[in-house]
């Protein structure tokens, strides 16, 4: 777990779109967030009040969130000036990149001797056990794509939200590391090792109310052949009790590889039922969730109209017109 | 690359069933095996020659094996003392076990020390891309099951024996430990991290002449909800041209789930067949290998000739009446 509330570091984030895990922070969770800290040069902006390290610490805050991707892939020395210097304030720091804080001789000598924690949420940080299969009370829902990258993380997030507003028993469970750190706790599951993936999702969503939804964040697609693994591991482990299909109609191909074209909603529908009825032969496809975004108003809701005739499901962009239906679907079952 | 031939070390093995990776290499490629080391108290034969560790040396054996299960999972001091001395004598070491070699001190100082090579065949040695999914030249056969350890890696090695007896050319290709140990090379892939699975069955069957065919061990099942993604990834890592449906039909419930039933071998085709499609749209199901152990002769043949009936397809126990059928399947693709 990670300690909130969080100062969100922007370093001399190139753009807005470099800052995803810190505009994810702020859309999801803005009260883990008191502030953002922005370098020379910082191209992007959250909106919220810029604070120094010292006056984030006098409002709280203890984790510095690295919520930007890095340069060239490495952690340059006018980033490290600051996260020793907030070490030695007393922060932890916590990041999702490739290069990892703990593979930083000076990042790690300055926690230890300040006392404070690195959090890399890009590798595990647990052993996890070999799943077992076994029947878990409590409810579980997850998001799975006709490709990667088409919404399943917010879908879950606005749904996660609508519950929770509601006053339904809610928890979104983090699958990858933007999603760790918006929330603190979660599976790197693209970094787990291969015989431990679906104990990782069990260990992620462990026996809960009997009123109580996980609403788990999806992998890759089980039609994306570099990632189907990943999102199968997902299905068995996560026992859900409903699916989400997730779609983004105006792809030309599977995303990275060109030759491959997206199934069809109904191939998704039939293949990930069948494989989640394995795991849980109660499961049902409840709704669709459409990433809409290169669409226009008219031609979206168009589009989503004739998909609720053709497929008989509630579909929706929660993005643009709310998770209501699809919290509905849930309620429903 | 595991240097060939080897002398198989057995140990102080308490039976015969401790020895199934020294029986694998004496089964399958008994050319790789100048003879066996048994220690006080092995209760493990191969029917091959005893050799000490000079005689085999001079027989030419490069790599001491270890071809069994260690007892209490570690690596014991009387194993140790032979481990070393082999080391001194010029020999690589080669184990599957959970023990790593590169873990004991006193083995890695004597292979810095001698310049010989330790081989932890449990763990990659190779950084492993990301799957691209481009059409690749050559063919490819997987072995997909209703459960585990129902006889897979045996369907594979029986069918990659019988193709290269009749002059075909055909190359198994190893998934897991014991497979790795009995030819040399292939990848650990229960111990491969998440996003890199399918790549690693990519990098493991490459380019190859058109009628060139890779013998892929399986691993897992679909159907196993604790290692349905590690099937998932050799489904799509592999891009089968063929697939081989492998069963045992005593089973009471899924190896390691009591409260699983295994599929039928309908619905192992269907959902396999309709996987393998997404990564080769050619994929066919070619045959049905059989776990008839625990049968009797009469029965077992009985039960093929009713499984032939019922699925169109050819039927046979590759151990008890050899491979041919499948092999033909294969030839007629």
């Amino acid at each position: 777990m990670i300690k909130t509330p969080y100062l969100l570091f922007l370093g001399d984030a190139p753009d807005q779109l470099a800052a995803k895990v810190a505009i994810g922070i702020k859309d999801w969770r803005p009260e883990n967030a008191v502030g953002q800290f922005k370098m020379n040069g910082c191209n992007a902006d959250l909106g919220i009040e810029n604070l120094s390290l010292a006056e984030a610490k006098e409002k709280g805050a203890k984790t510095l969130v690295i919520g930007v991707a890095n340069r060239g892939g490495v952690i340059s020395a006018a980033w490290k000036s600051v996260l020793i210097e907030a070490i030695e304030m007393g922060y932890d720091i916590a990041s999702g990149l490739h290069n990892l804080l703990r593979d930083e001789a000076d990042l790690v000598a300055a926690a230890q001797a300040n006392g404070t924690e690195l959090h890399d949420v890009r590798i595990p940080s647990v052993q996890y056990p070999i799943a077992n299969g076994k029947k878990r009370t409590g409810k579980r829902c997850l998001a799975v794509g006709t490709d990667c990258s088409v919404g399943k993380m917010y879908t879950a997030m606005a749904m996660d939200a609508e519950m929770r507003e509601r006053g339904l028993k809610s928890t979104f469970r983090a699958t990858g590391q933007t999603g760790i750190l918006i929330t603190g706790d979660g599976v790197p599951l693209d970094a787990v090792i291969a015989d431990f993936m679906a104990g990782s999702i069990e260990y992620l969503t462990p026996d809960n109310d009997d009123d109580h939804w996980d609403m788990i964040e999806g992998q890759g697609s089980l039609f994306h052949v570099s990632y189907s693994g990943v999102t199968l591991a997902l299905v068995h482990g996560g026992q859900p009790d409903a699916l989400i299909l997730c779609h983004e109609p105006t792809r030309a191909h599977m995303r990275g590889l060109p030759d491959y074209q997206q199934p069809s909603l109904e191939d998704l529908r039939d293949v990930a039922l069948r494989l989640a009825q394995v795991g849980n032969p109660n499961c049902k496809v409840v709704g669709i969730s459409v990433n809409t975004q290169h669409m226009e108003d008219t031609a979206a809701k168009a589009y989503l109209a004739e998909l609720e005739a053709q497929m008989s499901l509630p579909a929706t962009d929660p993005y643009r017109y709310g998770a209501g239906k699809l919290v509905d679907a849930l309620a429903a079952l």
